[in-house]
């Protein structure tokens, strides 16, 4: 058998990760040269059809697009996307839900991963915990998603509160959003962490991705026949 | 002009401190043997009629009791007090809330505080953000109060949630109930920090005394002719 | 309708939850005193049949014992439980992965939360990343449950690990196995937050509790008819 | 009835916040594009009158100014008002002190707050507790406020100091003036929460809009008749 | 020349230290069996005719007592001393004043250690900064010694206001009094390093031992005929 | 008798301090407008005929250069200092040793403050740990001097092997010279707090200043009669 | 081929370690039962014919030495040690130099772990840097080992004075002795990485074991034929 | 004889490092000026032959190859290197690993230091814990060297799993490669440090001059001759 991976010298990118994990490898964007993203970009789309890069700039995109016109730059995502042949449509919807409007660049980073792997979306902005009547507001449709991704700066505390109202698993991402005593996203990592809703799980500051992957992952449950 | 202090050698009794700040010192009963309270205590109840130890131990209640046997032990908020003559009555309602059931030693602290000072006090238990009817059942109950104590360990969410119902001062406590990535209550306290509820006010760890002499400060306006 | 909580005075517990939430509330039995346990769990069998007590001692379960004869003590992993009438049976499996020995209790109370729910455990133990071929060795058992709960004390790379070789969700917990430099767990914390294997969620320090609760949630979603 | 608050897509405006809390919404400046600016302060002057954008920059303010033309920008303070008209005037003075001449714009901060919320502002500048002579001097200004903001860097020590002065309530604004082991105001933070003046009360570092919110909230009670 | 230390195998004695650095070596009790603090004792007396053992315990008391029944212990400060041969008189006062009673053990550790060495020692008790006129009382006190060892705890802003008030070098220890966000005396300490008194020094927490041997080392500079 | 100080709205010149504490107020050059530089470095001349001003930057030097043409700018020092009239000569020397090139601006700040006071200092560079020769060489300079500056980064272990080698004061600053786990000076400042040297004293982070100014202090009791 | 390790259910015995890394698996004794060391150290006696336990105690002795009369208890080291058949001896000398006498513990842990894997071992007790003529004395002995552990707390410098001296590869451990802010070994953990001597390599605080293990495998270079 | 080291005022060059410790010392670049770096330079070169510049940077270079044209730029690892008499080739082969492409710049400085010192080096990038495939396909390259260095960002994991899988020397690097959680390269620091794998030591942050430096020190040993 040919190696599960190619080697380009500066990465051994891993063209094995769609059959053992699900999904294909995402190139992350930061602190690499325009070409190298181009390279190993080429080797993932050859396999896979997809490609996302994560944390990428607009010099990576003209890279990028020269190569593949068809590449898309999601500039508050700050994400960069080719479909040259799309991921099969998953069942379910994952409702990504944000606490500020500071916190959408976080949530569009999921978004952005959890379209381009083939799950619908379902968008929720700005349903802070110092006005409950807006997150009440939003239960029903809350409840309608299979999987909650709850994006939150400062103190993090909507994911508790989002938790206690719905049945359904509960990724919390806390932000770097804020200043002082968040020190840098501290604070709502913590606070998520010691989360009194039960269930909630959660990812690095600022990982929209992570979220995405994990939510993803758990979404694909919805078409599997359990064995039990 | 007398000493606005009381020199005993270990201590130096403020026995200026009720014409100055509104209140009597209180004895901080950690670390202090039960001599030094009740020596101590005998020149703060000469001169205020009563007495309040915070931190303090069956012991010390001992010492006090046999030198004045009106003592009162109050175990769970771990306070003693003495009213030999009690404090005038002040105006308005302080409401002292807590999230959940291990909670309550912080928020008696604050409780007993607030009586011997002469406020009126309103419990509210057991009133946690992943259940956020059990708080909204409360509302009425919360708006009614002229200054609110908002006591919470884990991830502290409840003073923002609160906040952002009523008109009132909210005071938040956050506390060391919890356990890992609570680091001792720090969780509880940067998220209360960080409240993204507008004028939460924030006090130490634990520190049910502090918040309730804070609202006792407040409550006080309610009395005041304003000169404006 | 009547109130969803039963105010206990002491405590208010949400009788709802397993309405809202999909589980019953479960008693933190941390800083209560038995008597406050058997009061909470009273009003929790009546309503679900089913009762878990975190974090319990053995004076909880003599109490709760002479009320509920059946009620089993979970030394290992601190855990009392009561099974009046056991909770529906789960679709799939969660597997419960532990990186060495010493993490054994935490593995264990999330796999007894796990029964408790009425989901079927798979118990791994002592699959360390400095011996790589003791998790190669388990990959099949691994990647034939639909759920993965992975524990792991020190510098916590298990998770990892198991996240590139398998498609299912993977919940991390860190505990506080380790000495100095692991400052209470907190290394195997950050170790997780960090993880390069895509899609790893994390729950506080020594939670088995929390991922076990996740994880349930994710499980339901087999049971599910996708409405998309 | 209609919905309580207005949704723009990137934010859902709480109209609703000045019947519920007292006052209206006020706009966190950071990381908002001006036309986001304008939007919500167009839905918030409209039902309020008046508008507070706190971290605001000049270019917010051209854009705020091109359509409400008397935007003023408090430079110092980096805050938008814009007074189409004003607030009630409320009762009572709020002092503004700070510890030195770098910690003003923070005071201003709170100053400008408090002042678009219709209340009076004494500003005190540059009381160091390292020349307690300069803290005497003003120490029946102080007291003649009926609440007290105190603003300080480096080692936090002027609340203790003013507390223990007067009989005012007092609430302290750690600022992240200093260097070294201040540690961006984490020193001044900590120095303020484990303040032995009774009764000091804390917010976030930098935070003197937060802080001017509470003695705003503060000194509402001076025009409540209690109920008691 | 013979060496400048005695090898005991488990310890090498610095029998030259009072040559080179002006103080024989002192002994570390923390964690050194009985028989280790007599065996270190004895090398040392020999060559310096008095003894210090600092943080040591009655059984170290007992077994040196033993053999040197002179020994003292000093109970609060939790030191050993034994003076066969006394240290000869330094010139000068050194003050030491502390902020609480229970900073007390703290100040004794100091006080024991500066007499041992020879130092007239000024206690001064319980002056803290929330009664500045308990400070202001003992202002001439203070200035009349040649040094000045500030001992405090919670926020540690005494030495801030003592250094505003004299001429004299001020060496800041802070305690591990207090609690929740103290940290163990963490905020004591950063606020002493972030002092706005200038010139004012900090030694380690609880560290009465250092700050008293750095005043001997200044003290003695009172006998020396300066060299310019 | 006269306001001890200057009230120019922006701050309070404490124009006493020469009295009470033995040398000027000095400015804090960070953060301020060369005009207020200006302002308060007038009326501090005006008093006492020598100005320094600290974290100054060449655009403060051109102002006070217009005014007084004496201004010196020490450009490694990032200070300014103005002598219209020098300070007395102190008697003794003071000796500023710094482990590393990289710390030689904090060195110079050290010395540049001890100049303007009157002290004769002695500059010693480069003498690490990590060759103990260096150290060694050096000795007979080090006594020589009658208090010691020792100024390190990284591990900031010189201030311990000066003080083993020498019977004078020694004062250690911390500087933020190093990367990774220096963590901004914290590495060096917490080797020099928990120095086995008997008797070092710490300043914060990178504060020469500090360190001169206490040096100053001890120093200036080589000219003092005892009253013992 | 058989499993490359013997699955006791709550263990996984990696027997191929040996063959692998060149040193058979060790146990690390906290947290285990005396019938677990038992159990999993009858499998790995064995296969290697000798035994290393860790973090040991005096009841896990009894129950090894019951079934292996020849077991070993190194008190101070808090090792088992059991040799059925010694391991062959190694090359080349490892000196383990401990600062203080309080680190004896973790140096020999090191020692203990050295001798069982056949090294000869050179002890050095009480070198601290405060006293630099005791690291001189020994410098010749220092040289004459091929390997160096140095052992050190408070604030960790002994490692870089050593590296100065010597051309052989020095192992750094931080240990926990110390108090206040040494915070737990801290203190030196940080010192020792950034120690200013190239070349020093960390481990764990007050891991003399992980020291050890390192340098049994340099060591083992020694007996090597290189194959450039 | 003559002093051992050269003194330029400004510093102090160790002459006699190669002599004491085998390699001659090392210019850490950061903060110096061009004209710093030439003056160290040049005395290096004239006892050395070679020379390294670490954290350098262009116009370092430019200044040092005006004087010597053989002056090298080594952009990726910020290193100037100038060879005027080859170091000595050493025997044995150094790996150099590194987890994923941004921690090559950290691997490069490790690579380059090793070669001026006369190692061979083997390179082997991107080589991640969440595809452990990678790892095993070149575990025998890795068992080929003799010493490794694995570099490594986010969780650092990587030498945990190295360590498992060879019987060679381990020097774990951290990097600061990564967001969020990992502080900079606490995440990583504090995994090495806690690295299951037995016997990995560790050096600072981006530390990869110190972990090379460490290596050469072993791989010496392999052309010793042991004295045992």
């Amino acid at each position: 058998m040919s190696e599960p991976f190619v080697d380009l010298g500066f990465a051994r990118v891993d063209t094995d990760r769609a059959r053992r994990c699900g999904f294909p490898e995402v190139i992350f964007g930061g602190g690499k040269t325009p070409e190298e993203v181009v390279a190993i970009g080429r080797v993932l789309l050859e396999r896979n059809g997809v490609l996302l890069v994560s944390r990428a700039n607009a010099e990576q995109h003209r890279a990028l697009a020269a190569v593949f016109p068809t590449a898309r730059w999601h500039e508050r995502a700050r994400c960069l996307t080719v479909e040259l042949k799309p991921w099969p449509k998953a069942e379910g919807t994952v409702g990504v839900i944000c606490a500020g409007t500071s916190d959408l660049p976080v949530a569009e980073e999921a978004a952005v991963t959890l379209e381009i792997f083939g799950n619908q979306v379902e968008r929720i902005a700005d349903v802070g915990v110092a006005g409950v009547h807006r997150l009440l507001a939003v239960r029903e449709r809350l409840e309608a998603c299979h999987v909650l991704i709850v994006v939150a700066g400062m103190e993090g505390a909507l994911p508790s509160a989002v938790a206690g109202l719905v049945s359904k698993p509960v990724i919390a991402v806390p932000t770097s959003v804020g200043y002082g005593a968040s020190f840098g996203g501290l604070a709502a990592l913590l606070g998520m962490l010691n989360s009194c809703g039960s269930g909630v799980t959660v990812v690095n500051i600022d990982n929209g991705f992570g979220a995405a992957y994990a939510a993803a992952n758990i979404s694909r449950l919805l078409s599997l026949k359990p064995e039990v």
